[in-house]
């Protein structure tokens, strides 16, 4: 026995195993490691604040408790934004894209989104572009 | 020797063998299949119009031709959205977030941008959730 204590990890939920409306888990197309994408946007200005993971668990406490919950693929672990920063997003609406693999939740947002401090995760982060000219 | 022919399917780009730029392609934090999810933004209206995936090969198109092109997970092929549809999107921007895995490509969105014929890909799919009271 190790006397090493491990992270305590929680895998992402299985398809069917937790609260979420069986109606709603029909439509999810999950990634190989049983994640959606959620794009988190401010309701108001439009900005796109972050992109995060969320599994069927963390989709059903953001739909029922008004605070986004993530699932972090780095920790293997549930998060729900602000506890630990204070920068909560308030849930305004969710919805689900055509092909169920990626959620959009507007928040209302409070402070930074960024763990970094930017207002958004993209801010000062722009790659070099060609623009389209509008004729093909 | 088959005598049927398999559909042409491309793997997703392993990391440094396109001509993405090496400094770009350091940054990225691919997941389990060599993908960054693309979110598709409307530049002047602020639009979340859909999320595609992008591969090093897809997202060096999509920055060098003034176009968006994804990779795609359910065909395995690269695609350049409006090349069939006519519904081109125009880059204006994209930049990179901050951890690697997402992008956010600003564009000019010609017609639709979701395949059923909406506008997005997140039109008038909502899911039931309660709102956040903005007090904790």
């Amino acid at each position: 026995m190790s006397s090493q204590t491990e992270p305590q990890t929680i895998a992402p939920a299985a398809a069917g195993t937790t609260a979420l409306p069986a109606e709603v888990a029909a439509r999810l197309k999950r990634d190989g490691t049983g994640l959606v994408a959620a794009i988190i946007q401010q309701h108001d200005s439009g900005e796109v604040l972050m992109l995060g993971w969320m599994d069927d668990e963390a989709l059903h406490r953001t739909l029922t408790s008004g605070r986004v919950t993530f699932y972090s693929r780095s920790r293997r672990e549930y998060w729900r934004k602000g506890d630990t920063s204070g920068h909560v997003q308030w849930v305004k609406s969710v919805a689900l894209d055509c092909d169920g693999d990626a959620l959009l939740v507007k928040v209302d947002q409070v402070g930074a989104a960024c763990h970094t401090g930017t207002r958004t995760c993209f801010d000062g982060r722009m790659l070099d572009a060609t623009a389209g000219t509008g004729v093909q």
